[in-house]
């Protein structure tokens, strides 16, 4: 941590600030400049924090020079981690692409579904059985009923499944249930007490970005699973808040090569809600792969239409067969397969 | 609702329209100009969605005409509510200031801070006993010692308390150690199991708006609180996410006239978490004063220097007292009274 | 355009809003709905604007149904538009690449530069003349002398050249030294003035996508250019302004399939700008060609880290010959060439 | 300046940038750190520039210390500095408003605002006689016909003057007509031609803030234009761009300590353009006013539905009488007055 000082600063400002640094155990390296005198502090700087500095004496500001995450951390852990969902692996040559309906619905539509990404050659489903809508009035999610829904279906095809956990009170559930990979959502990046939850069982985890979230809070959220003893995590990037109104959120295509530099878990790409509109995700799906994403979650529907929810952003199963055609050939120009 | 065809849409494609609205129940009335044709739904629109017609064919854009929030909606309920907080009236001519620490750290903090809480003529008082924090490594608040820690301080001066609930499971806790307003911090606006959760009681609820939340989705929060039948909802602006760099948050002052025209409910303000510094707290409060807050969630600790979390936001007790007069002054100013 | 009427608003308000709209000489359609009256304006929308009726008495709203733009419009204009530069047409079906340094700086340097163009396969080269720097104290550009330098070097190879003006006093000079193509550059989106004056001449011109500008707001600044009648315009989208602080800008890729959408005209994306660093443009490159777009704006110079300006995101000439082998890969896979 | 090097840099990394900082001049402060090596540069570090550095082997990072700014940074200069416009002061005790409406149209209505602005007791009369509008289609402002309207209407009252300068080959009409204020608008506050032309200039200069303009970036616009010898700026705060949709602008009030905290210059505060909406001006007035700010610039129009651009934003001369009133309680309350 390297601690500026105010240009006026006085000596017992610098002595205060040297002696709150040693009290936390590290050292302490001064470097008077023409105009500054700096502050480094020499040691492990995760006992330290901004905040500790910023109101003392004679400080003009503080900041750590280490990066706070550890265990999700390329710095520390060279090599790509390969993340296997359900016995699929995730985060190595090939592009994984999960597919399915934004939420479950019926035994019908689920089983049309599946049959469309077995159809297209993804290998692994999607659907949302609690569903986060932004009105109480909204269909909320077929709840436990749509997990078995969920596993039902795909189970004729061997898919292993992806689902959204909202309510840590479910997780038993989901164990029992046997959800493949649970999705935490966007809304709940930064639900420690979820995260924390999830930290401690051994299914692999898809964290959504916060709709708003700095890659390095995404990656801090990460940490929390981490911390408790699940390192089976995929990031995936859905599209941040902007000014923009055209569409729903803008696909950040630049934290997928940031993110691979910054650890060294799987990254993937969520297009359908990037864009929220059908018609702009063979665009943002092949942009993904071309920028190095691991994989893709893509919502599909037999209907569109008549989708219960988000219906203007699914494919048809035929959509996503041409689709697929595409992204194989993105994949295999920058030497991957799907 | 109103549909807006493109400029090339078929009739085939307004009849699907027109079908679409009357299988839910709606009127259809058809408008056709010279470039666009328009079809508008006569009814309760509150069954339809946008998502619901803008991927049928010849669709170029839907909208709402009607709000969807409707509990907390001025449109149906004029007159402002007064939220009553551990007997203190919220909401009313009066601006509340709500003071505290950022978190409860000890017996002896907590009564310090408390005598500074009363001193200052605050009629409630704030504390952290279980807190969301970035990293997994800091300190995570003092759990339950520390609700009883705040309500022993607190209940010294007959000061209702403040705490923020994270996880729904602690629900009970909260409401056995007489916790006397709920606030839901901005990282859980749209944890819906939690705010329905907090629907189900009748304690009051401060929901801070998220980080990067719309008004209207604030609203649709709120929604889901009030529809579970808790009408005791506080809406607390504490600044958004912005491109700046230098200050923590934007306090969106616009938010207070806004909601004030848009819900019956109260609107607070927290300038400490806004700027993030203490030397911003001064005229952040009295910026949300003179547009019309009704109230303020000011941090203040006995020893800033030494807090254990957000150290360079809180103000000594006797920042706090000199705050104060001038708060009162600007109060004044525009008709109320501290 | 609609307007649409409060709740309790008369029939005066109403007989306003349908006078004022006839005194326009347009058309009025009367809608009334269960909870709103709908106004809607029939004929040539574009003399109507929403402050026209937004500050009546009764209006809670109102809104344009037509897009504000006509000659940049696919609306009007099906068939993509082929922009033709120094001979080299820009939005057919080869991707082009247009690479050059951030500034021009010495002979020397601009000749080893247009070596790496040339050497790489580009068929434009960039270059700076005039420079847009944050501080008064930076670099501001070699002047006329630089365009001297950049076609100098540029037509050893019979390169087209692009370069960036600034000031509209300088705009004979950049005719009178052949620049093949003109910059408009972020911070002059909307400098309409800037505008008008391009609108006048025959020459291409790239409009850069400000900073923080909508896609609308950006479409109707190439309508000021177009309206003048110059509408050999190429948009070129270079990142927008985030939240986000790991990087500089973030590339919109949505952008690109939008536009493509609205407007028949070409457009390009410039990756070096868009991340500020050299080792993320290979992913953005790659990303943009894959979503569509119809060429690069890529900085490269001779020995990048002794460049005058932006030398951190700037690729060696190597470094772009083997990204060009990434790119043809990239276009060829999604049936388009380099 | 400091310079991090990564976590497994060597000693040739070390020295290169350690050479490359003494070629500039600067001395050398090397600290090697348990997990970072730091370098600091000690001298005038504003010879160097991050990216000179960041591209270098084994550097992770470098930052300036010290702050780009100098001729507007408070930092050197301690003391306000009061702008004299027109005779009036801008920036000491009396906050002052500057009122009329956005554009110029007729001589009544001129005349009619003129009335308004010294009934209701502001000192400065604003009007737009050359428009920055959205679209070319647009009323574009009457040019110098309006100038004259202007200096017309408010010399009735001896009101000095201000008017937005959008093209540098007008800025000799607008010394002729004698403006007594220059404003440079939102969109142009990176055009810096337009900035070093009015830097050479003695009229005071209103300098708004661009739409999505850092904090940082602002105070260097104005640098540019105290670099040209022009020392009397005035800051104006006019909102700035979010996601959210409800207002046009999120008005930002921290601005205002931080600029007073940064820079001796005066702050003002354009309150109808930030929130777009007439019912919203009042509010964000006396929050203005509240947190500090130096000035208003209110828009007032005789006739506000007739006005021929932004009508919604703009007050009745009888509701900005009835504004004052309130904005003269409020700065009282704060120790000023108007």
């Amino acid at each position: 941590m390297i601690i500026v000082m105010q240009r006026d600063a006085d000596e017992a400002s610098v002595a205060a600030v040297e002696a709150k640094i040693r009290a936390h155990g590290l050292d302490v390296h001064i470097s008077r400049g023409v105009e500054r005198t700096l502050i480094g502090a020499i040691g492990d700087e995760r006992k330290l924090d901004p905040e500790m500095f910023d109101p003392m004496p004679g400080v003009e500001k503080s900041m750590h020079i280490v990066k706070p995450y550890r265990l999700v951390a390329r710095e520390w852990h060279k090599a790509d981690t390969i993340v296997v969902a359900g016995g699929v692996p995730i985060g190595g040559n090939t592009v994984q692409i999960i597919a399915g309906p934004c939420s479950v619905e019926t035994d019908a539509q689920m089983n049309a579904a599946a049959d469309g990404v077995k159809a297209g050659g993804a290998r692994l489903m999607r659907g949302g059985a609690f569903k986060p809508r932004t009105s109480p009035y909204a269909f909320q999610g077929k709840g436990v009923d749509g997990l078995k829904l969920l596993k039902d279906a795909a189970g004729r095809h061997r898919l292993p499944v992806v689902t959204e956990l909202m309510d840590v009170r479910m997780l038993d559930a989901f164990l029992e249930h046997g959800v493949d990979v649970i999705q935490i959502g966007t809304r709940n990046m930064q639900n420690f007490d979820l995260l924390k939850a999830v930290g401690q069982v051994a299914t692999p985890v898809i964290l959504k970005r916060g709709m708003s979230a700095t890659i390095a809070e995404w990656l801090m959220a990460a940490e929390y699973i981490a911390a408790g003893g699940n390192h089976n995590i995929i990031f995936c990037e859905r599209g941040i808040r902007s000014f923009e109104t055209a569409y729903r959120n803008v696909l950040d295509v630049t934290a997928i090569p940031v993110l691979k530099r910054e650890t060294h878990l799987p990254v993937i790409v969520d297009p359908s809600h990037a864009g929220g509109k059908a018609w702009m995700v063979p665009a943002l799906s092949l942009a993904a792969v071309a920028a190095g994403a691991d994989g893709l979650l893509v919502e599909i529907h037999p209907n569109p239409v008549e989708a219960w929810c988000d219906a203007d952003q699914a494919l048809t199963p035929r959509e996503f067969g041409v689709l697929m055609e595409r992204i194989g050939q993105v994949a295999r120009a920058v030497g991957r397969e799907i």
